[in-house]
This record gives structure tokens, sequence and C-alpha cells, in this order.
């Protein structure tokens, strides 16, 4: 395929929207057609399964979970990414099948393996060909969400562990894959974090 | 497991849920409790999937249907038939794995190992007991389905071709797996089938 598949990964409040804000902003200006999406939610069909995995009232069997996730992806692959690709642009997607391993992965009812087989199955095997994960501390990354300044309550300790496994299992997938993965500090200035990031992208063009 | 797991199945037209009822009637008059559900969408989360399956504007990628009823199926027995199981009652579900089979593997684009794969990820293993299998040729349940009289017209003639490759695959998967199959020749009586079933599931109390 011609074109280049770029995603970013990270836990929320890492500033992956800013980053890839400044990224679409860089290609665009040096002449390149960016298709901007994210996940869950790429697509119409994905806005649909994105309402029913964010509102449903009531619990989602993780495996009834892990296949709903992987739906909205195998639609966003077949109908806006494949093709954007396959027409040479550039796609940068808030998110693809990384958040799936790690969130899931994290929360342990599933094995990494098994929920990266299913994007795998569900996408053709389709794998960025840049994977910018944004690295920071859980409660860093919780204390920029959440500025109140107030002492962590249970729940907020609870999803901090939960963020930092995730966390931790992102840094183990940019570990497996370095050809794949750019790991980014992302404790340093937005400026400092786009150069790095345009730097690699612009080495892959 | 204590309880006992029937499935009914086969194509639009051949009285699924007549038999369906007559064998819960027969079950309850026997003192069992009987949970009597469908897929897709038996239950609140199954409705919400069902609702884009049917109801969608514009198409659904195959892989991505293909997810969509089994994240239906993996929520339904984890929350509805493997506890009403455990509870050692009976459950009767209009339509369960084969139909997934043998609609996504009579549309050609999947193959049915990778469907059944799928099912059998998203429900931990779970077949059913018991599969009845009513079978009609597509042109007689198209017949019945539809009293017009009138000529079949395009449409109507490619959809009895799916339909009776549909039923072909439903056959294979009957003579694959004869101790969990009860092949019904749907073109008998009514009384005449549900003496058939009822036969067969005294057999298995």
């Amino acid at each position: 395929m011609a074109g280049l598949f770029i995603s970013f990964e990270g836990i929320d409040g890492v500033g992956k929207s800013t980053q890839a804000d400044l990224l679409e902003k860089f290609l665009v200006d040096a002449g390149q057609t960016v298709v901007r999406t994210l996940e869950p939610g790429g697509t119409e069909l994905g806005v649909e399964i994105r309402q029913i995995l964010l509102h449903h009232k009531g619990g989602i069997a993780p495996r009834s979970e892990a296949l709903l996730y992987a739906a909205d992806r195998g639609h966003h692959v077949a109908t806006k990414i494949r093709p954007a690709l396959e027409r040479g642009e550039i796609v940068i997607s808030d998110r693809y099948l990384d958040s799936s391993i790690a969130y899931q992965g994290a929360g342990r009812d599933l094995s990494r393996k098994e929920v990266r087989d299913l994007s795998m199955w569900a996408t053709g095997n389709l794998l960025p060909n840049l994977t910018v994960l944004l690295d920071l501390p859980a409660e860093v990354a919780r204390a920029r969400r959440n500025q109140t300044g107030t002492e962590p309550d249970r729940l907020e300790r609870e999803k901090t562990e939960f963020f930092e496994s995730a966390r931790q299992a992102y840094l183990d997938l940019a570990a497996a894959e370095p050809e794949r993965f750019i790991v980014i500090d992302a404790s340093q200035s937005v400026e400092a974090m786009a150069e790095q990031i345009k730097t690699k992208v612009a080495s892959l063009l």
C-alpha cells in the first residue's frame, strides 16, 4: 500500500489529541492529504457501536465488549482506513488495536494474545506503519486530567492502578515491536514532543 | 452443567417459532422450568446490537457483522443462557451459532471455520445439547413466507438461491455432528414434527 498509517496511543491525559493535531497540521502544510480519525467511533456504524460501549446501562460481558471494539475496528479499517491508504493518503488515528490490548489486558479478564488475535482477524492483519506512544506515569496523567489538588478517593486510586497497568502494557507492546513504536516522554513540553514526532514521521515519508 | 440447552435452526419460513412454542408448552406442562430466548437480541444489550444489525443504514463490513453477532451471542451466553443452565433449567433458543455459520458461510465472504471459531471464543465453547434443524427446500419456504402466487422476481430468485445455500450449509453441519442435531422434515404436519421433537427431548431428560 502506498499510504502511511500512524496511530497515537497512551492513557487518558497524556496529550494524544494535541499531538495528533500538530502532526496533522505539519503534514497538511507539507502538502499531504491526511485522514484524521479515531477509535471507537470513526465511522457512522462505529458511532452506533461506541454509543453501546460508552452508554449501555448495565455490564457488558468481557468477551462481548472485546468483540464490539473489534467490530468497530473491522468496519473502520474496511471502509475508511484501508481505502485512504490505497489512495496513497496518510491516516492518523487517535487509538487503534494497542488500546484494546493495553486496556483489556490490564483488566485481566482476557489475555493480550486473545485481544490481539481478534483485532488482527477483524482488520485483515492491518498494523500501523508507526505507533506514537505518549508515556506518562498514571499518577501524573490523573493529576493533569483532574487538577483539583484534592486527595484521590478509593475509586480514583483504583482507577490510577488500572491506568498504571495499562501504561505498563503499552510499554511492553512498544518493547516487543520497536520497529513500529516510538515512545515519547510525555512529561516534556508540547513543542519538544511535536518536534520528535515530526522528525520520526519525516523520516518515513 | 445440570440443565439442557436446545436450539432451533433452519431458514426463515420453516416453522421454528411454532415448534419452539409447542416444545416449551410440553416441557412446562411436564413441570420443567424453561427459559425461552432468541438470537440476535436475547438480552438488553443484544437488542441494541440487533438494532444495528437489522437497521443500520449502509453496509456493514462482513467481518464486522460477524463480530457483532458474536458480541450478541457472547453476552447472551454469559448473562442469560449459562446462568439458567447452572440453575438446572432448560433453555430453548430460536437460533444460535449454527445460524451464523450457515448464513455467513452461504454469503461466501467468510469461511465456516472462521465464523464457528469466533462464536466458540465468544461463548467459552458452549454448544447446545440438542439442535433441532427444521429442513425445507428454500423454494417451498419462500412460498410459505409469501403466498401471493406471483412469479418470483430477480431479487426473489437471488434470495431463494442464498437461502438454498444456507439450507445446504445447515445440512452439512447436521451431518458433521449427528450426535447434536436432529433433522426434521418440515414438509410434515405441525403435529407430526412436534411429536418427533418431543420424543427426542424426552429421551434426554
